[in-house]
């Protein structure tokens, strides 16, 4: 038959013990949220559209539904979980944590995955700066214990990338060029913007492609302005990497932007040495969700792109002794036999052939150590060679 | 602004303790496949819409991707699996194990559920009827650790239903209505059918609807037919219900047939007493994988619905005792402190409130038996009272 043997774009599966990893990677990660007192939450995975009109410019997935409503995968979770809280007797505030997929139809070629699980808290109703030490505390945590060697976080802050497009009165066009120069860290893309845009800004904005690094960049970002909105986000920087305490793990980015478009105020990313691509992202938005109607909340979240943190880790593994693997071969009459050492032998599985050549062939081709035979009513232990 | 609060056909949140108890029984579950000896499996969400070929009439989401390809949301799982092995080098015999969500385009008021959670083993490539037995052990194991009381798996087989077919020599439309008859286990509507379709097998046929219960309907069975696949179908029931040995947890049933049309042998399905739908399916299909590739192999699978035992689960439920919790005050100065304190107490979880009295409204409102304030780098433990 003509049979499309492809998957669709940016999916893929996961076999065996990268499949085991990935799954226990997410339990993991949810024990850790549960630890510290996040309560879960579990969203669909279709919602309508307007759910996410706050998100802009982004490959979804969309189709309709029987009567004709535009219907999306979602593309994350903190647009649903603000659906939540605006449609349901739930009011924050809250420490909420979630794990699952989410979809972008990204185009064929870009390599970006598709599908990816993501795990994430929402901290949402608390204005205090504590809730981004949270994230960012909660982030180093999980990463130490997931065994994440040379990862950094990154910390920057929404309220100077809007300062500037405010202050300079940019229209959607120029914001979109000034945006992408310093997306880019580009030198020549910053200078033919202040060049065409001049202002008293102009010493802060054509120093922002190098004002990244140690947390010395905040003393140097501040030493170049005297906006007001600026050097409160400076100041609530320093008082998070303060706080946080963690300087082999952190650095700062003053020219940092997220690729949505919703955040207020401080964000951040999380890299790992050998990872190209940030597997952790967050930050404060306290104006998402306004759209869900008239209250507002103070939000913080953070997700991390487990998809991603699961190959670093098969990238940085040391190779694990495995396990010795029992299997047990049994016949009809002595299958409650079988149950028993089944139960007794770490390890063991249940052969389902009825031949015993059939089962010592299996064990032989999946590495199994040892094959019980209780075929006969008897204990017959035999030693797997390949 | 104009923004739907409703949620897409079929669809649900879940909060708080049901999605984390949800979240706890996928993970008990497939922790119990993994102890006897599954290997993980998972695969895309997005599929294109052939790898479903076998699965007729069913409601699937479907739309295209940007090179106009139809995909599919995956309405099961054992389907992809099928493509997996088809185009990888992975080779049967297997025993592989799934979780993860499967979805179905249910209409409005249908009151189905169009987004579940689906658990399961596939084990392929072993002809014995170890593999059905296996899957029914492995079920009552699971149903037997999660907790639930007075459940009931009901066994038939496939090549009952298909020998009757074959048998009286039936078309699509004839055959249809046979089927609804069998499913609703009218007796109006199978004496019709017989009466429009006389043949040597009218005694057992007429039988049907009243040929399921306790496992002595086998021998019933047996004494109304010389049909000698249907008497083959009939040893292999009692054969597994022998072997299996679990009289209090088994029926069968004669006349049973599954939705999905590409069973072969023995099905089976699970119910509660206080549950309409069945929470578990399965069964074994011979000629499934046939469609992906040239190489057939023999199958059968089991396939547990975690929505429905969630639901079961949280009915039956007694109250358990709550967890005497622990909120944690801190000031910015005393985020060290506070760390300390939360790692040496159970069930304590962190404030992200400046001010004391937010933190006390918080903690009466969620229900917190404590409150320790470190904010004045002092420990001070305060009863919370409602």
């Amino acid at each position: 038959m003509k049979w499309n043997r492809n998957l669709p774009i940016g999916t893929r599966d996961k076999l065996f013990k990268e499949a085991a990893s990935a799954y226990d990677m997410e339990h993991q990660v949810n024990r850790l949220f549960h630890a510290r007192g996040y309560q879960r939450i579990e969203t669909p995975v279709i919602e309508f559209d307007d759910v996410f009109s706050a998100i802009n410019d982004m490959n979804l997935y969309r189709f309709f539904d029987k009567k004709g409503r535009l219907t999306v995968l979602r593309p994350d979770m903190t647009s649903p979980i603000g659906r939540v809280i605006s449609t349901t007797g739930v009011t924050p505030p809250l420490k909420l944590c979630y794990s699952g997929k989410v979809f972008r139809a990204n185009e064929e070629l870009s390599g970006e995955r598709n599908e990816m699980t993501q795990a994430g808290i929402e901290i949402i109703g608390f204005a205090s700066i504590k809730a981004e030490i949270e994230c960012i505390t909660n982030a180093i945590g999980i990463l130490k214990q997931l065994g994440i060697a040379d990862f950094q976080i990154e910390i920057g802050h929404a309220a100077i990338y809007q300062a500037i497009v405010q202050t300079l009165g940019l229209q959607e066009k120029d914001e979109e060029a000034f945006r992408q120069a310093l997306q880019n860290k580009s030198l020549f893309g910053i200078r033919s913007f202040v060049a065409s845009h001049p202002s008293a800004m102009d010493a802060f904005i054509l120093a922002l492609p190098r004002l990244f690094g140690s947390v010395d960049t905040i003393q140097e970002a501040r030493d170049l302005t005297d906006n007001v909105v600026i050097l409160e986000a400076l100041a609530q920087m320093e008082t998070i990497v303060q706080v946080v305490d963690a300087p082999e793990h952190l650095s700062v980015d003053i020219g940092l932007v997220q690729e949505l478009h919703y955040y207020t105020g401080a964000i951040f990313r999380g890299y790992a040495d050998m990872s190209a691509v940030h597997f952790l992202s967050g930050g404060r938005y306290d104006s998402l969700f306004a759209q869900f109607g008239e209250d507002n909340w103070p939000a913080v979240g953070l997700a991390l792109n487990l998809d991603e943190i699961v190959s670093l880790k098969r990238r940085t593994l040391k190779t694990k002794k495995i396990d010795e693997k029992v299997f047990i071969h049994y016949s009809l009459e002595t299958k409650q036999l079988a149950e028993e050492v089944l139960a007794r032998t770490p390890n063991a599985s249940l052969s389902f052939f009825d031949e015993l050549s059939e089962s010592i062939a299996y064990a032989q081709k999946w590495q199994f150590s040892k094959l019980i035979d209780v075929s006969n009513n008897t204990i017959l232990e035999l030693e797997v060679t390949s």
